[in-house]
C-alpha cells in the first residue's frame, strides 16, 4: 500500500519548526510496510490544501495528514478533508464531552472555538487523543484514504502507535515484523561498517542502520504469510547482531529506551545512583526520571553549576578545582564519589564540561567533557568531545553518562583506567 | 516573489534523516522575503522526480532543489532538471578542475564517476562548492528558476549564505519583516480569543498564533518595498498586542527563550535562583541551563526524589510528609523554602507532583502537581493539573515553573494566595 504524507503548518514553510513529524511518521510508516513516494508541506490555507489532498489522493492509496486540528480560525485541516470527500461536518458527542473534560480537570475556561474540535465529518472514525484536545481521523471513500493527525508530536505519537498502526497493520496483505537492536557506546559508521556485508545481501529480512544520539539502531524487518514466518526470519538475524555487538546491545525491545535499560540493570543489581552534574545541569537526572519507575533506583541528584556548589555539597577539594579547573577528571572523579557518598548510593554518575557558546580555550575547547562514575568503591572517569551547539552537546553528554554508567556496572574492561 | 522547495532523497522519505535543510532554506527564504506555499520530499526516481518538477515551476518563480548531486547512478536531480529545461549537460572544465584538485588535496582516488559532478546544463551559472565536490546550479528559462545545492548541510549552508542568497536579495521587489510577541502562563485557545478581532481584520501586517508548551507565540508579519516602511507597518500591531496581554509577554526578540527571559529578569533584579525538584527530576533545572550565561544566576539545584532526600537536603518536616503527603502545596512550600535556605539564594522554585502513569489516585490524580516558589522571604504555592503522557506532564511543569517564578518575581497578584 502507497501512503503519502501531507505536513499542514504555515511554520512549517516559514522554517520556524523542523519537521520532525514527517520523519517519524516516515519511518513508522516504513516500518510498518508501506511504500512511500511523496512528502509534501502546505501551509493554512484551504485552497492549497484541497489541492494538496487532490494531488495525493490521485496517486496514493492513503494520505496521512498531520497538523490543522486546533482550535483557531487558520486551523482548516479537518474542514478541507471532509469537503474533498464531501462529508458534512457534525458534532460527535463523545468528543465534546471528552473535550469538556479536559477543561474541567485542568480547572480551565473552555472558550467556544474549542467545540469546533469535535465536529467530525460523518461517518469518519474517531481516533481518540489522550493528549490534548483534537481527536484524529480516519476518513474512507472509493477506496482511498485519509488519516488526520494533530500536530504536536507528544499527541501525535501516541494517537499513530495506539490507535493507527493497529489499523494499518490489518489493511497491510501479508504481515510485516521488526524488531530493533539498539546499541549504545559505538558510533553509526562503525556499526554500519561492521553489518554492511549484511544490510548489501540480505533482502528479506531487510536490516537499516538509524542514527541517534549516542545510540545506533539496527532495524531488522521480514515479510512474510504469517506472523509466525516473519518472526522466523527475523530471528536468525537479531541472534547475529547480538553476537555481533555484544555489550554494546543495551536492548532488543523495540520500546525500552536506554534509560529504561539503565535503571532495569540498576534494579537487577540491587543499587541506587545518585547524579552530580554541572554543565548537563539536570537533564542527566531529568532523563533516568523519564523511565517509570525510576523512584526504585534514584533518591537524590545534585546540580552543582557554580564551583561553591561542588564544594560545598560534593566535597570536590579547593586544590583539586584550582589546580585542575572545574572541568577535569579529577574534579569529576571527585565529583562522583562525593555525590555517593552524600546520598549513600552505590553508584553516581559526574558530568563536568563545556558546553557553550563561550568558555571554551584552546587547551579545554567547547565540547569537552568529562564523565565521573563510582560503582561500589571503584571510580572511573571518561573524557568525551561532542561536536555541535550547546543543546546538542548537552544531550551527547547524557547519552554518554548514561552508556559510561551501564558499562561501569557490566564493569565493561574498555573503561576501567 | 514565490519560491518552492524540493528535497531530493529517499531517505527522507524513508524517514532515516530528518529533513532539516528544509527548515533551514525555509526560514532563509522567508527573511529573504520569498513566499514560500510549498515544500516536497521525492526519492531517487527520475520520473516521480520530473513530475515534481514541473508541478512545483507551474505554481512558483523559483524552484531550488537540494540532494541528489552526488556522483552515484542513483543522483539524478541535475539531470532531470536539464532535461526539463531541455539543456545538453556538458563538461565544465573550471568545475573539474576545482573537484580534481579536492581529490589530490585530500590524497584521495578520484573515480571516474566524480567527473560527472562537473558536467552542468548549457547556459547554467555555476555555484562553487568550497566544503564538496558537487558545485551549485542556477538555471533560468521563460522566467521561470530553479536553483540545485547540495544535500549535505555543511555544503549547502555556506553555498547558499555566500552565493545564492546575494542573488535572491537582487531579485526581490518588496521586503518581508517579522516580530514574535511571546507569551506565558496564558493557553492558545484564550489567546486567539483576544486577538481574533486582529486576526480577522488584518491583512498587512498579518498576525499568526502558535503554540508551544504553555507558550502561545503570535507572529506580526507584515511586506512593503522597504525594511523600514515593512517595520513602520508591524510596529503598531506589536504595541497593541503588547497593550492588550501586559504581563504576558515575556519577550517581543525572535530568539529569546523563556528561560532566557528569565535568567535576564533575575540579572536584573541581582537574585540568584535555587531549584528543588521532585516529578521533573533536574529537567526544570537543566532548562534555565540552556540560557548561556545562567551561570550569574544559578549556582545549586537539588533532585529529591525520594522523601528521604527531601528531608535531608531540603528540610520538609516528616510531619508535613505524613499528614499532607510529598504532592502538597505544604511540600512544595517546604521545599522551596528548603532550597533558598540551604543554597543561600535569593529565590528557590519547588515542584512536586505525580507525572504517571502510575502512583495517581482519585484525590491526586496523575498530572497534579504543586510548585513552590520563595522570593526573598515570601512564600507562594500553586496547584496545576497537566493532562498527557508523562514526558509532557513533566514537561508542562517546567514551563508552569519558569513562569510562575516571573510572575512571584514580578509580584503578579494573580498568584499570590
Amino acid at each position: 500500500m502507497t501512503v503519502e504524507l501531507i505536513s499542514v503548518g504555515t511554520e512549517i514553510l516559514l522554517g520556524n519548526i523542523v519537521n520532525t513529524n514527517a520523519a517519524w511518521l516516515a519511518e513508522r510508516c516504513a516500518a510498518l510496510g508501506l511504500s512511500c513516494y511523496h512528502q509534501s508541506v502546505v501551509g493554512d490555507n484551504g485552497e492549497r490544501l484541497r489541492e494538496a489532498i487532490g494531488t495525493a489522493l490521485g496517486r496514493s492509496e492513503l494520505v496521512i495528514l498531520s497538523g490543522g486540528l486546533g482550535p483557531t480560525t487558520d486551523d482548516l485541516t479537518k474542514e478541507t478533508a471532509a469537503e474533498v470527500f464531501q462529508a458534512e461536518l457534525v458534532m460527535d458527542e463523545h468528543s465534546l464531552e471528552r473535550i469538556e473534560t479536559h477543561f474541567m480537570e485542568r480547572r480551565l475556561e473552555m472558550t467556544e472555538n474549542n467545540k469546533k474540535q469535535a465536529l467530525v465529518p460523518t461517518g469518519a472514525l474517531v481516533l481518540d487523543n489522550d493528549n490534548g484536545t483534537a481527536p484524529g481521523l480516519l476518513l474512507e471513500k472509493d477506496g482511498k484514504r485519509m488519516i488526520l493527525l494533530p500536530g504536536p508530536p507528544n499527541e501525535l505519537v501516541p494517537m499513530f502507535e495506539k490507535k493507527v498502526a493497529p489499523i494499518l497493520q490489518g489493511l497491510q496483505p501479508g504481515v510485516l515484523y521488526s524488531r530493533t537492536v539498539k546499541l549504545c557506546g559505538i558510533g553509526e559508521s562503525k556499526a554500519a561498517a561492521q553489518v554492511q556485508d549484511l544490510i548489501d545481501s540480505q533482502t528479506n529480512p531487510t536490516i537499516a542502520p538509524y542514527a541517534k544520539t549516542g545510540e545506533v539502531h539496527l532495524r531488522v524487518t521480514a515479510r512474510a504469510d504469517s506472523r509466525e514466518a516473519a518472526k522466523a526470519l527475523v530471528k536468525p538475524a537479531v541472534k547475529e547482531l547480538k553476537r555481533r555487538f555484544g555489550r554494546a546491545v543495551y536492548t532488543t525491545r523495540e520500546e525500552r529506551t536506554l534509560e529504561e535499560a539503565v535503571v532495569k540493570l540498576l534494579k537487577e543489581r540491587n543499587m541506587t545512583v545518585a547524579f552530580a552534574e554541572s554543565c548537563t545541569g539536570g537533564l542527566l537526572a531529568g532523563r533516568l526520571v523519564n523511565a517509570p519507575g525510576a523512584s526504585a533506583v534514584f533518591e537524590t541528584g545534585y546540580i552543582t553549576y557554580a564551583n561553591k556548589a561542588k564544594r560545598k555539597l560534593l566535597g570536590v577539594r579547593k586544590e583539586t578545582l584550582k589546580a585542575f579547573g572545574a572541568v577535569s577528571a579529577r574534579t569529576a572523579a571527585q565529583m562522583a564519589e562525593g555525590a555517593a557518598r552524600a546520598s549513600g548510593a552505590e553508584a553516581a554518575v559526574s558530568v563536568t564540561g563545556i558546553a557553550g557558546p563561550d568558555g571554551g580555550t584552546d587547551e579545554k575547547p567547547v565540547g569537552l567533557v568529562y564523565l565521573g562514575c563510582y560503582v561500589q568503591g571503584t571510580v572511573w572517569t571518561r573524557e568525551c568531545r561532542f561536536l555541535g551547539n550547546r543543546a546538542k552537546i548537552r544531550e551527547s553528554a547524557v547519552a554518554a553518562a548514561l552508556t559510561f554508567l551501564r558499562s561501569c556496572i557490566l564493569e565493561d574492561r574498555a573503561y576501567k583506567e
